[in-house]
């Protein structure tokens, strides 16, 4: 496209200088209408292309929000599976087992929705993905290590559902 | 803002008319460049305004879509509960009253996410929330009714995550 400032050729400025005042006036006007249409379009081509991006964006991160919002929700319900299985103990019956593959079912769930259960004891303390809930002196190991975990955390890396709640050795004073 | 046949007044075409042909031709491009720009930015700016309400519906219904899917996944889960809660039969102990409680839990969880458990028999057959898995002769029955359900459906309206497995009576030839 041809830029208010091309326009404004040498022809031109001889041809509005022998023009009478008020053509000077009309043409500068139009070069300055030019001017600010010109920079009204670019900025509208811009807006847009910016909105463009930040949708893309937006969709991404509205997506696994509610990926993770969604997920959440189950958890209280792969909580109490949990602690039915650990409640039967080592006692076998059809109805024992069948919790116990119901709830490696949701995890497997879980996990593919990408929230693996944590609960690893004896690895150093992450503040992304452990929630500490306890401190204890504990002389084999490494201040600041895992030593229980309470409840499991889900998740990987930035994306959490749940930080595994733990407790963990003391730090050295 | 001003619009280019605004711009154009008497006093710009007298002025134009007095002086010489080339001014005439700079005013006629300078005017055609105008509405071109001006016609570009109105584009541009009518561009950006659909563009934001086409995304905010796409957001809408991404967001939805992936409600449905992670709330899909866990159906296995669910049935499986409710298989192994009709297993127990009439049975009671801590186990199976886990279990139950769970069921409980799981079906809570779909119905606060807008798929409320759909097992209602007795009820007109409705291709919206019905798959037809069997066909009876129902004396008792006007034809087309769900004599049972085989599976349950979960969710309402035209929101459904899945249609309810029914077996229904025979329409009259």
């Amino acid at each position: 496209m041809v830029s208010p400032t091309e326009h404004s050729t040498d022809e031109d400025r001889d041809v509005a200088s022998g023009g009478p005042p008020e053509q000077v006036a009309s043409q500068t006007d139009s070069d300055a209408e030019l001017a600010k249409l010109e920079d009204r379009w670019r900025r509208s081509v811009a807006d847009l292309d910016n909105l463009r991006k930040r949708y893309a964006r937006e969709l991404d991160r509205e997506r696994s929000a509610e990926r993770s919002r969604v997920a959440a929700t189950w958890l209280p319900v792969v909580d109490n599976l949990e602690r039915a299985v650990a409640h039967a103990g080592d006692k076998s019956d059809a109805v024992v087992e069948g919790v116990r593959s119901i709830l490696g079912e949701a995890l497997q769930v879980l996990e593919h929705l990408g929230y693996p259960r944590d609960a690893e004891s004896g690895v150093p303390f992450d503040p992304q993905r452990h929630e500490v809930v306890g401190v204890v002196e504990h002389a084999d190991s490494t201040p600041g290590t895992v030593v229980e975990v309470v409840r499991p955390g889900y998740g990987q890396g930035s994306s959490q559902l749940r930080p595994a709640a733990v407790v963990v050795s003391r730090r050295e004073e």
